[in-house]
Parts: C-alpha cells; structure tokens; sequence
C-alpha cells in the first residue's frame, strides 16, 4: 500500500496514515473486510516506527472504520445496518463551500449522531425502549418545582432573569457544599462551579486541560458522550479494563508510564455503563498512581446518590489530598434532566482557570432554575423525592432482573447493580450486537449497544439496559422481546430459518 | 539575551520565546518599563525569522504583557494598578500538585476575570455603573415571564424537564425561522440551533472550526469575551480596524492574502464596542473576499432589533450564497439574559457538526425556558416587550448624548450610535484610560475601559459607555461624575495638584 507521507509537515505522521486510510474507506476505494497490511509489513514499507502505524490503526478503530480480529489482523468495518443518509448527504456535497466540503473528511463525527438516527429509523411505533440515560420522566416533580419557581419568580423578580453570580447562585453553592460536606467530601461553596449539567463540566475540563495530540485515560468501557467530547478535542484514548471492583487500577501503572496521559476520566460509583463500584483498595491506588505520575483525576458521580444497597464508598474527592481531583456531579438524573444545572467542585488555581473557561463557553447558567433549584431543596423536597426515587427505582432493577432470569437464554450473563439506572447485559458467546439491534427493532425493543460506549476496540457482546424508565409489567413485555430477538439471532447464527412472529402489544 | 530554543520539538518557535519571556516578566527577573531587544536584533541572534519574533511580541502585548511605542520599542508593561491578590495567589503555589502549578504559566488567562476583580475592588457602594453588556434588568418583564411560565408548565407538564429535541425545541424554531425569514434571512426552522445564549454559539464555532495556531480575523476592537473564547484556544488573532462605516474591509484583503485565516468574527449591526455599522457597500465586499479565500463567516447579531432610527440593513446572512456565512443571535439583549437562550443559524455539513459539538458541550439547552419563550414570543408580548424597551432606549440614549454635550471637556469625541447600548467614548489626546480608571472610581462611576476590546495592540484611549442601564437623571449625574475624573486627570497630566472633592450622591 502506498501512502504518501510528508514527513516534516505539521500533520502528524500517524495522522496521515489515519486520514489516507479513511478517506479510501469513506471512498469504497477498500471494500469491507477488507484485510490492512499488517502494522510491522506498513511500517516498513513507509520506513516509519510500527507504534506510528499501530497509532493509525487505534484511531480507526475508535473512529469505527476498522475492527481488530485477534491472531488474523486489521479489517474495514462493514457500514452500519440500515443507517438512513444524514442531511449532509443527502445534498449534493458541491453544494457547499470548499471549507464545508473539507469538514465531511477532517472532522470527528459524533457516534452518538449517528446512532440516534439509526435509531429512529428502526424503531416501531409501540416500541419499549431501554435506550435512555435518564430516568422515568414521569417521576420528574413537575407540580412541586412549578409551584417552586412562582415562588422564587415572585420572591425575586427581575434578579432572575440577570446573568447573576459567574460562578453559580451563592446560596445554591452553599447548600451544595453542605451536602457533600454531609456525605464526607469537605466542600467550601467558594470551591464550587455551577455549570449547565454535568456534560458541561466534563466538556470545561477537557477544554481547559487538552490539547490535540494529548493522551487521556479513561474506562473501557464508559460514558459514550465522554469518549464524543474527548475525540472532538483529537486527543488519544486509552481504556483501562473493567471488572465487577471497578477500572483494573493495577493495568492503569502501565499505561500511565508509557502513555503520560493528561487526565484520568473515572466514573467509580454505578459505572456508566456497567454500573460498577470501584473497590476502596483501587481507588486509594488509583491515586497514589495519579499524584505519582502527576496527572489530574476526573472524578464524574453522575448518580452517586441513587444507590439502592450497600454502605456508600468515598469519593475519590474525599481520599485524595488537595487539589488532585476534580469532583463533577449534577442533578438531571436525580430529579430533571431538562433543568441543566450541575456543578464542579475544585480548589486550587485550575478552579479560577475552569471559571473563566465557563465563561467563554456560555457566560452562566440560567440563573431562574438555579434558584428554584435551590429553594426545592432547600424546603426538603430533593431528599423526599429522592428518597422515593430510590424505592421506584429498585424496585424495577428487582423486575427487570427477575425478568432476564426468566427469558434469557443459557450463555447470557448479568450482575446486579447497586444503584443507578443500568443493567450490562452480556449476550450470548458468537452474538453480535449489531445483528442483534435490527431483530431487537422487529420485535419491539430498543436498547444501548455496548459497542459505543468503548473508547478503543470496538467490543460487540454487550447490551445496556435502563432499568428505570418503565414500570415492573413494561419492563417484563420489553425483556420479553429482547428474548426473542436473541434467541432469533442465535437460530440465524445456527443457520436456521428465521420465521418472523406475530407483533407483540404492549401490557 | 540568551532564550533557549528547542528547533525541532513540538512547541512553536514563538511559542517558546513568547513563554520563557512571559516567565521573566512574572517573575520579575525583567522589571516593568525593561525595553525589548528590537525584533530584528532578537531574531538575529537566535538564528530565527524576524516574523517569529514579531509574533511572540504581538502575543505578549495581547497578554497585556508588554506594550508598544511607536518609533521606540517594545516595553515590559506596568503592573495593572491596585489588582488584589485572586485566590490562587494568596494561597502558597506549593500546595498544589504540580500540574496547578503549571497552570498558572501555562494557561490562558482571562482579561474580564482580572478586570471584575478590579472594578470589585475600587468601587464605592454608590457608583453609577455603566459598565455592563446588557439592557436594564428593571425592563425585565419578569412579571408576564412568570404567568408564561406557569401556563406552560400546566400545559406541558414533565415533558418540559426531559432533555428534548437536542437541537431545540422545535415550535421555538419555527418561531426564530419566522422572525428571521420577516427580516429578510429565509430561513428553515433545520437550519436552526437553539444554544445556550449567543456566547454559546461562538463557542461552538470556535471549538468546531480552530485548532492551536490557526488565525483569526477579527475587528479591532471587538467584543471582549470572544476575544478571551478565541485566546482560550491557542488561535492567533488579527484585527481590523473599524471606522464609521465597520470593519474597513479593503485592509482586510491584505491580511487574508497574507495570513489566511480560518474564520472570520464580525458584528456588523451595532458593533461592540464602537456602535457602527458595516456599510451596505462593505458587507458585499466581505463577503466576496471570503468566498475567494474559502473562510467562513461567523456573523455576530446579538442586539440587531434594538434600532431607534434608520433603516435595517440586510445581515450577511441574507447577502451570502448559501452555506457561508453561520449566524449568531440571542434573546438575552432584548429580553433577559439570565434565560440563556440564543440560537446559530447555518446550513450544509457544518450544521450537523455544530449539533455534535452543542452535545458535547452541554447536551441540550434547558427545555422549559425554551418553551417559555417560545409561546411569551407566540402571544405577541415579545414584539409589544421589544417596542417599548425600543422607545426608553433611544431616550437614555440621548439623555447620555445631552450630558456628555455638557460634561466632556473639549478635545473627547463620540459619534451617535443608531441602536444597540453602547457609546464609544474618545478620551482628549494623551488621557490613558488607566489613568482615569481608579479617578473615575472615586467620583463614584464605572464603565468598560476601551483597552479589553482590542485583540491585539492595547489602545488606551477610549471608553465603552452603555447607556441603557439608568434612567435620564442618573445618567446626567454619571456623565457628570465622568466629566470631573476626566478633567482631574488631565489636571495631574498638566502637572497640577489634584484635589479629593467631597463625594456625590445619586440623585
């Protein structure tokens, strides 16, 4: 394969390599299944160093384009199954000015786009979905936060409707901090940063401490909008593992001292999406290794309050000495995702830094719901509601595992998650989740294919599933279905005929 | 002076003069008002191109670092007077772990951060301000905001407080399409972003079109916190001047033959901070231009509707083949800030990758005050809201015309804005804007020193006056308060004595 490599220009050599390759992807110029030479026959050939090579291949593979088969080698990906052409494509690409044209191949594109696209154009209408990364919207105190906001409305008036405080409303960072404060992590309001949900806290940090080329350590698998934002800033990725204590700490030694990464991404309660806890040994080793190597920890408790059994584990905050880890949380998962407040928790010079980078990003957050945020719990009302969040919620992890037991088929495996909002189902040996998804769609239920959520390989065995978003007899019928379709995969992997059923109607 | 250079490491060459000169300036190992070698000579002795030298200095004087003298040099600058110490320098940098520390030379800082910290700290609990980006928070409708709210809450219950369609919601686009198509921009309500407010938007552009090193056009001056946005990224900045008629576009061919740069920022309808607008004549030429140089247009409206005479002048959007130019809009000038809802308009690939980033960044815009807005705009109470906020601005406008007719000592100049909140205000010859910072604060009166709007050189000559903020009588006494620091300023320039006057109160 001939590449042509410019080697003192200001693209990166594997860059080159990764942009030639995709472009003869993207062309059809090499078809799926197509075989790529081997890194060490490339690197030769290209008279390059095989990591360069290697490096290349990684990026493809996050990109989706390739896939790893261990012991044969590098392939092109097949294209996704029955992906509808986006707006983009469907006009005419000369349409558009040169500089536009250019985005279609030199830009990230977001996996998360792409799947809600092929989503909606599988789904039926009476679908159950098991998709989502929110709770049960029913759930949400609609009645109690409108009465909430008259109140503050008339209370306050015109001050908010202002930009108010850049850092956030002072008396919500107040009680913020005294809630963490009550759970172990000693917190001064003057440490905490209001942001639009906890996405963009993530997306702060990442602006403020990454740059193209970069390397950042995360779980693999983990929260896919995490692996879109880190892609988008062209930084590397490198999964740890993870097992039911949590990210394998004692792989992370390696990997932090040939890497050098920038950041460490961990989610160490209710992992998303396996949903689980980091055992109290890793994470004190994780930030030994952190302070060694000198890296700074994300810390993202999306949820760590939706706990269901067992005692609650520090955070990684309350472990580490000051100024090591940024703490991230957010309320859309306990109470409404719609109102987009969350907040960091950082000392040090790096909280002045992620300040001003709120500001450029979007000046503040809504000062309106701030307040009525911090008059709802102020009253008491978050903890009762939580409270009941907490039994509804178990409650329907208790269906849904019951419901699994009863229609999965031998060689399905799960665990039981503490807490949170989901389930990682493991698919039978030799199931793909790509051929599982569009059967899942026939009969009627939709659900998270495990492979976004991995910031390297491209793993296909795993499913996730929201427990949360349904009643017990919901969650029954959709479990159901989900043990049709893999039973149909599995008759179709066995070269049997697949008859399609009667649709079923939901209880 | 000996700088070590690394030629062929991953740091730019300027970049690596431009820190090792920042480190001697903030350690004091070069003292204020130390000339600089000349360029020529710099560059001579490090074996470089003169450019690089020249562009480390253009970064430092960005900085604020250093300043230049025509026909004399490049000068460390004076410390900013009577700055406190922020928390990060209080606290002992050994405390945090070395990554912190690393922070505070090696990151962005921003300049409106130091700034508010400053005007904190001179001014007296009655100062008459007239600092601000926005309209008066008295205008506010909070009260028929309230009623809306409470209306559609009943309406649409939890669904308010899902995250909804990522794009925003879509009646409110429909709505925004409908404005715009009114105003002479056809637009489609899937061309529409709805962000969270207009700095949102920039943002969104910025991340998704510049990487470290790429240039940007700009205005000079120009809008304070897309500077800081732009900074923020490591992109370098080149600015155009601007006279009566904007951005004066014949210069700007030189600059894009020499410089190609990735992306254009204007304001073209009430400039901030000069209050101009671009000529009809101008706004074809740039848009030619960057159609001949494949740059994309980001067009800045952010208060295009509050004109008080004249005619509207089509935006650039409207003038610009399809797909070149992105629009940028937001509700927070007219209506409230505080809601935090804006909007970009674009069409083509880039649409799509803006939507990713928007994900990225904070997932989705609070649906509930979307839907607010969206019937407050659908009743008629926005246009009815906008006539009238109209009306008392163009008064307040020529209240501060009148008293600044009565106050301004000879040798000051301004021009009549025709719109917009903000009166660019011309210091007599040799006044340095922080000259008159800390005198104006003792009379009792605040406003935006013109030197923050600058991208590149650090004029001090002027003053962002808004004047939308206080009703006729304060504004006289204001100007009044203005007109005495001026005057005592150019007293002590002369070389008099200057007297403290018993202080004012506002009237």
């Amino acid at each position: 394969m001939r590449i042509p490599i410019e080697c003192d220009g200001p693209v990166p050599l594997y860059r080159q390599i990764q942009t030639f390759l995709q472009e003869q992807i993207q062309s059809g110029a090499l078809l799926p299944e197509t075989r790529l030479p081997a890194t060490r026959d490339l690197a030769a050939s290209l008279g390059l160093s095989r990591i360069t090579v290697t490096n290349a291949y990684a990026e493809l593979e996050a990109e989706g384009l390739v896939y790893t088969r261990r012991g044969s080698g590098t392939f092109v990906a097949p294209p996704l199954p029955d992906l509808p052409p986006s707006e983009e494509e469907r006009s005419a690409p000369a349409d558009w000015p040169l500089w536009q044209q250019q985005l279609l191949t030199h830009s990230w594109r977001s996996v998360q786009g792409d799947l809600d696209r092929m989503t909606a154009s599988v789904s039926r209408p009476d679908a159950i979905s098991f998709w989502g990364g929110i709770g049960d919207s029913e759930m949400f105190p609609a009645d109690e936060f409108r009465k909430t906001l008259q109140a503050v409305l008339r209370r306050d008036g015109s001050e908010c409707l202002g930009y108010g405080d850049r850092c956030g409303y002072p008396p919500l960072r107040a009680t913020i901090a005294h809630i963490l404060t009550s759970q172990g992590v000693p917190t001064h309001p003057d440490q905490v940063l209001i942001t639009s949900g906890s996405q963009q806290a993530l997306a702060l940090v990442a602006w403020l401490l990454l740059r193209p080329g970069d390397v950042v350590m995360v779980e693999s698998p983990t929260y896919s909008c995490a692996i879109d934002l880190f892609r988008s800033l062209d930084v590397r990725l490198l999964g740890v593992p993870v097992d039911e204590q949590g990210m394998r700490v004692e792989q992370a030694e390696d990997c932090m001292r040939s890497n050098r990464p920038r950041l460490i991404y961990t989610i160490p309660t209710f992992q998303n999406p396996t949903g689980t806890c980091m055992s109290g040994r890793r994470r004190r080793q994780l930030i030994a290794l952190a302070d060694r190597y000198n890296v700074p920890i994300l810390e993202d408790d999306f949820l760590g309050d939706l706990r269901y059994e067992g005692c609650a584990q520090p955070a990684l905050k309350a472990l580490a000495p000051a100024g090591r880890v940024i703490y991230v949380s957010t309320f859309s998962k306990m109470l409404m995702p719609g109102l987009r407040v969350g907040f960091l928790v950082a000392e040090g010079p790096v909280y002045e830094r992620l300040l001003a980078c709120k500001r450029v990003s979007d000046l503040a957050t809504c000062s309106l719901t701030q307040r009525a945020l911090e008059a709802y719990i102020t009253v008491g009302r978050y903890q009762a509601h939580l409270r009941r969040t907490c039994q509804v919620y178990r409650g329907r992890r208790d269906a849904m595992l019951a419901a699994l037991d009863r229609h999965m088929p031998a060689g399905a495996g799960w665990q039981s998650p503490r807490g949170g909002l989901f389930l990682w189902l493991q698919l039978p040996a030799a199931l793909s989740v790509s051929q599982l998804l569009p059967l899942a769609a026939e009969e009627g239920v939709t659900f998270a294919p495990g492979s976004i959520f991995y910031p390297c390989e491209c793993a296909q065995e795993y499913v996730r599933l929201n427990f949360s978003m349904h009643p017990p007899d919901v969650i029954e019928e959709g479990v159901r279905r989900l043990g049709r379709a893999v039973e149909r995969c599995l008759a179709s992997e066995e070269g049997e005929v697949t008859v399609p059923r009667p649709r079923a109607v939901v209880v």
